[in-house]
């Protein structure tokens, strides 16, 4: 089982993931394909994951056979494990806690080649219930402090796999970063009385100098403090500081300009490689009036460096205001050609 | 000039680099060599460099000449620069400075191949009396609130230049990764009324599992909550803030346990991207009883991917008991062939 380890000096925790434990040589490999050329998030080979924990797929088919559209599977290698407790010890003067979490894997599409910025709307619709069910599944687990949606695309961004997937890692504790969140919203609505995500919200649209797209329930800007060159933010135009609570025709909308933004950062980065993940309150708190659920997408076009490192400073050699120039010039609609095949299984 | 941005919901701040400006386009260039084929850090090319503001050469050679064997210059791109008032300024709700401040490069060598884990330890001692030079040169100004020193070695570890150099970057404000750390340390110091760092090198010499090596007034150590594979902390033994204090007899002993650490990690991780970074107290503080400066080296093996970005959790594959059991067997001697020209520029 991996531990968690708390750094005395920060309060920053690790997971020293032992199920994924690498020995010196093991770094050069980037990628690590379990079986080579054997996708195991492909049709056919269901038998290759973990018993799915959800899927969307016709009604009178089995389990962990073809023919879903959106599939949830627990991660092979999971860098937090189900069962047990989550207990707190010690050695000597540091801190620690038995790696007790989950750690799933939301596979899109059963298509091995197609992004998510090409799926049409009504696929991406699907992939965000996914995720909402997935957190109101979590949510009420009172072992899990924390529940975090991500995902990863291309190698350089830390994708193992090519076949479109997201992750789910659930935490036992809130970690650091969403703390420092959750304490920087409440100091600004302490002092002004207002959301500072809402208070964004007003800046940019009355003052569209970052603003990407604002659709009837969401908005898309690239934020005045961008560490990333095109690091864009969606954000719900209503206050809300959980994602799970959210309505269908809300997720419908999300799919739009999400589809939308990763189309448009395709045409002008060339299918770079991103992060994007789902910032959300803790399940178990309360809803609260300063925390505002967004999700942020960073395109990995710079490397992280000893300045970052060092400082916690980071170095963004695109402004804001430009990168939004390029992105709202530019096409949405990716030019992919879909393979032969449907998304809903109908080829089995 | 660049400009400093706050997020207004975390406090972190962020450089908007102008002087560094790219388009869409340019990212795809991981490296761009300013003259193909021609270093500006070699013999015979200082001219290709703003002049220098510090060089150890022999007494009766001029400036910004060859004959050099350690030479500190004005970072050509700066993302900060000299001249003018940290002004603060608001756009709305946003708050800014302009990018007043200092970036400098250390060139390490005047040979374009040896890298730092090769050379003489008597020439690292001179890299170090540079950093000591450069900090305590820079202390004196009222304008810089922190000066970081760093080091990218490997164009994944963020290095545009093979040329074996460090930078030095001074903001006109203290990091957030330093206030927190500040903090920290603070806060451990108020409960125990101790050191955290004191402490861990008790702890780590007491039980030595994660203990790499001790001299008179060095130690080695992999982190008890290390966020990488194979991270390792160099520590002053004895208690001290502020690394411009540091003695003589000190730096000969701190270049010998940087050269055998950075020669254990080239020799069991064959020549790994790493960054190194100094964290040392801000000039202006006075000396206090909870801060230790320290260097931390991370090896870039791992990809920092969309959980990192969302929870400030790391995942670390390799626990750092084994990273040190691995670095401790090895061999720290790098088996390095010098090319035929000696360091200190006699071949001119």
């Amino acid at each position: 089982m991996s531990e968690l380890r708390k750094d005395p000096i920060t309060g920053r925790w690790v997971i020293i993931a032992s199920e994924r434990s690498k020995r010196p040589k093991e770094f050069d490999t980037l990628r690590a394909d379990p079986l080579p050329g054997v996708c195991p998030f492909c049709y056919g080979n269901e038998s290759l994951t973990p018993p799915e924990v959800l899927s969307f797929r016709h009604p009178r088919k089995d389990p962990d056979e073809p023919d879903w559209w959106v599939r949830v599977i627990p991660n092979k290698y999971p860098a937090l494990t189900e069962g047990g407790e989550p207990l707190r010890s010690a050695e000597g003067m540091y801190d620690m806690i038995n790696g007790v979490g989950v750690h799933e894997v939301i596979v899109e599409t059963p298509d091995h080649q197609i992004p998510m910025a090409a799926l049409p709307v009504e696929h991406i619709r699907e992939i965000i219930w996914a995720y909402r069910e997935r957190i109101n599944d979590l949510s009420a687990n009172p072992k899990i402090g924390y529940i975090l949606i991500f995902k990863n695309h291309g190698p350089s961004a830390g994708a193992s796999l090519d076949h479109p997937h997201t992750q789910l890692i659930a935490t036992p504790i809130v970690p650091v970063l969403v703390e420092e969140e959750l304490k920087g919203a409440k100091k600004y609505f302490k002092y002004k009385e207002r959301c500072a995500f809402c208070d964004m919200i007003a800046h940019e649209r009355r003052k569209p100098l970052r603003l990407l797209e604002a659709t009837e329930s969401f908005i898309a800007i690239e934020p005045f403090a961008s560490r990333f060159p095109f690091e864009t933010w969606i954000m719900p135009r209503h206050h809300s500081c959980h994602f799970n609570t959210i309505l269908d025709r809300e997720v419908e909308d999300l799919a739009g300009i999400l589809k939308r933004t990763l189309g448009r950062m395709w045409n002008v980065l060339d299918d770079p490689p991103f992060n994007f993940m789902l910032h959300v309150a803790p399940p178990h708190d309360e809803c609260n009036p300063y925390y505002h659920w967004h999700i942020e997408i960073i395109p990995k076009l710079t490397t992280v460096a000893g300045f970052e490192w060092g400082s916690g400073f980071y170095i963004n050699p695109t402004s804001p205001e430009e990168a939004c120039r390029f992105l709202r010039d530019a096409e949405w609609e990716v030019p992919y050609t879909k393979p032969n095949r449907v998304f809903q299984g109908q080829n089995k």
